[in-house]
């Protein structure tokens, strides 16, 4: 199984590495001991560094008149998108091969997140007496069902995990595994591929994506989190005007200085792979991928070294972007508490991390969720508050 | 009465202009009487040659690390508003005195849009078992009746006209004009002070607004409708941390493009009164106020001399920013169909122009809205296809 999103990789159903006694190479202490690394939301930062080399192909520069109507092409179904995102996006698939765009439509939306709502508003009735039930197998992303449980929407409702949904009822599930839709009625249901890291830096691209209804977001595909775009591949027409009259009556459009800005980026990722680029500089999924394959092997020694947690043995392919095997590097490492410790996310809180904890994305409590994708001091400082935990525990 | 928002004016109860026979100095004829004139919607693209008279001054750079992250201040209600655009937020009002901002709480959103769906939220209750009541004076912005139908929340409902509504229940209601809120049993009632057009271009700015939870828009202000940006100044804290909640929630935050470019923008505005700016530029305000009065001056012409509809009369007021009294120079026309012509917005579409019915804002049909930020050009054509109802209608 080769998983798209950090939280697809279910770590009750898999094998789990055994503490082997290995060595840090260099123990890492640092400074900062009181402070409390917060690990609980996937903000990646460690790109930043890249992007700092790549600082002067990458600026762009917006003047005062600029971009001050919220449309852009009355032409085009997504009227509020400037067409240098749409080309830009084009564009980026068609370099890594990781989705099929051909004869669909692209949405945009205020990260993802804003493009699962329209996501579900599209694929409910309107006419339905009853609300249409949303799965996703555990663990699901935890603001599938905060999003939900909180707009106590009329159109949809959660319903749970996937793998125990047995209602004869129609429902959309979210889907973020390329290779485990678990529901088998699927003439009832609806699915939406919530593919955000279906990119070389974190996984095998082991073919075209080609679903009915697919979620990427900019923060995922290159770490710029803050400007929050997202964009939806949508085969069928009238579930993508759907969409954007979702949006429109949510937020009138999306921001025109982040679109162009998505633009410019991922035009210079693009522009990287057709060219030499400056001497010595790294293409962004190499460096991406060099850097999180770094991390995990450091972050497996550790686990194993400490004893207290074992993480999920990862899944390996081929990726035809790299034409390579290699074994997923995760966005999250799900870590399971060992030896009767019950509640894993305390049991890390106490140690100065926060995670979140497994509960919240419907699994165990034993189980809970660390952002791989922070800064590099705070990825150290994670290994040694982690090395700790073996001193704490024996 | 002094209106301030466009929406707010409301015809029905108003005198209406007499037809008077004057004369337009220059009949404005152009080339382009095929194309239709989408004046529905309230983009402002009038203030569009200021910015590119200002275009030096305002111009934003934004290398390609920055604004990586979608949290900027922990320590804020807001987590992801920049403080730049915080801080610039306060001495905009400061400048124009027209929202009293002492220990409240700005939340930034995606638009004023987001932030009236985000009050909603915050306002209702979710133990609640019947959906709270949702009211505005017709004529009312109609995407807040959009927006509350097509999301069917189990939250709040619409329930129409301020005016009519009689219920002994609690309710939430948007009010558009500092001066009429309409419901009297106000011990049950949470007003929403939608304050978009309290800006010295539209309306005099006669006190410090000071309510529970007011709401401005970027877009309104300066004309940047592209930028999504909007913001609530906010008494409760709790009001204010559930608002977060729902922006949270349903796009993890603003687009920091934006909100740096908003920051820049509404600075440039602050600094052109603070100095005396480039010889023979005008600032802000008083260049929009002059726009809009001398757009209203030919538009009241027009209207006058084609003898088919009427415009209400406008309220005058002492304005304590621009240190005199004016005629509101309200944002929308609400135009009023004479002579028997019951369907204004179909008559308007016959002759090209694309108005809002009023049926839309929970007004007659013999009413439709008509924006008045139009292009330069857009503006002359609308001028020219009213003076020919004249022609077509004797």
């Amino acid at each position: 199984m080769v998983t798209l999103q950090g939280e697809a990789s279910d770590p009750a159903n898999q094998n789990w590495l055994p503490c082997a006694n290995v060595t840090i190479p260099n123990p890492l202490i640092t400074g900062s001991s009181n402070l409390i690394l917060r690990l609980e939301m996937g903000d990646p930062k460690l790109f930043v560094p890249y992007w700092k080399m790549m600082s002067d192909k990458c600026s762009v520069v917006i003047e005062g008149w600029k971009f001050m109507s919220h449309e852009s092409d009355a032409s085009n179904v997504c009227q509020y998108m400037l067409p240098e995102l749409g080309d830009a996006i084009k564009r980026i698939h068609s370099l890594v091969h990781n989705a099929a765009i051909q004869d669909k439509h692209i949405i945009v939306g205020t990260g993802s997140t804003q493009l699962f709502h329209a996501a579900w508003f599209a694929l409910s009735s309107s006419d339905s007496v009853r609300p249409i039930n949303i799965v996703s197998a555990a663990p699901f992303y935890s603001l599938y069902l905060d999003g939900v449980k909180a707009l106590r929407s009329g159109l949809y409702q959660w319903a749970g995990d996937a793998a125990t949904y047995d209602k004869d009822e129609p429902y959309i599930e979210m889907v973020t595994s390329q290779n485990n839709p678990v529901v088998r009625s699927a003439s009832q249901g609806k699915l939406i591929h919530d593919v955000a890291y279906y990119w070389p830096q974190y996984t095998p691209i082991i073919h075209h994506a080609d679903h009915d209804l697919m979620l990427f977001t900019f923060s995922k595909c290159t770490g710029h989190a803050g400007s929050r775009i997202g964009w939806a591949i949508v085969k069928d027409i009238e579930v993508a005007k759907k969409m954007v009259h979702f949006i429109q009556v949510s937020t009138i459009g999306v921001s025109k200085e982040s679109q162009i800005r998505a633009a410019k980026i991922l035009g210079v990722v693009c522009d990287s792979y057709q060219s030499l680029g400056p001497k010595g500089s790294e293409h962004f999924f190499d460096y991406g991928k060099r850097l999180l394959r770094e991390r995990w092997d450091r972050m497996r020694q550790v686990i194993g070294q400490c004893e207290v947690f074992t993480v999920a043995k990862p899944s390996s392919a081929y990726c035809n972007f790299t034409k390579e095997s290699f074994e997923t590097n995760s966005a999250f490492a799900w870590v399971k508490c060992e030896g009767g410790i019950e509640d894993c996310g305390t049991y890390l809180k106490n140690l100065g991390i926060l995670a979140r904890p497994g509960r919240l994305f419907g699994v165990g409590p034993e189980f809970a969720r660390i952002s791989m994708l922070s800064t590099n001091d705070e990825f150290d400082e994670l290994l040694t508050r982690l090395l700790n935990a073996r001193r704490e525990y024996n």
